[in-house]
């Protein structure tokens, strides 16, 4: 493992993209904790530079994201993570956080997907 | 275009992804100026950190990217630039720079993929 080059934070970004149809989900963060966690529930850990701590992706939603592949890149310095996603990867409620798609030549972002599930409700049976 | 969050470095990491097959092909930084110029050009423009300059994929090797479409993700400070790649996107001559998988339980990274150029003859014809 020691190819995973951490930046000076102790952070790598990791790119989470749905093993079935190959659709990006999101990009988050993992220090060497969250990795370890990661490979050892193979369910995705991540640390939150906001919040400063550690999380599981669906400790709140119940949207846990199940590992299947993990890639690293020529230079060791950013994942793929490849897996099921149960529910939705975005807080908002989408399938994926990236909905947002550019619309050329005005330059504004165009929402081009649909919710998969009510965040309010997924976020407030969970409090 | 403001709703884009470079970070305090004046950077946005870039997740380019092959239009057609779905497959991740690298990650790279992009700045204001890079951006502006992936959109004016058509083509991907990143900010190398290593060499502190501007750069177009395919400057040295001809294997350039198109862009088909440009995404934001929820937080507004990640891209997905999915592209029609010439060529290989990755320096070592493979398709993917991601063309290492990790393989359990020893947690070593074995290359899952078979070069598509060689590097050598690419690079020096450039030069």
């Amino acid at each position: 493992m020691r190819q995973v080059k951490f930046d000076r934070k102790g952070l790598i970004p990791a790119i989470v993209q749905d093993v079935d149809s190959g659709e990006i989900l999101m990009v988050a963060y993992m220090n060497r904790q969250a990795l370890e966690r990661t490979l050892a529930a193979k369910k995705t850990h991540f640390y939150s530079r906001s919040r400063k701590k550690l999380w599981m992706k669906g400790e709140s939603s119940g949207h846990v994201q199940r590992v299947k592949e993990i890639r690293l890149d020529c230079d060791g310095d950013s994942l793929v993570v490849k897996v099921s996603q149960r529910g939705g990867a975005c807080h908002t409620g989408y399938a994926s956080c990236f909905f947002r798609k550019l619309s050329l030549p005005r330059g504004r972002w165009l929402t081009k997907a649909k919710k998969v599930f009510d965040p309010e409700s997924v976020y407030a049976k969970n409090r």
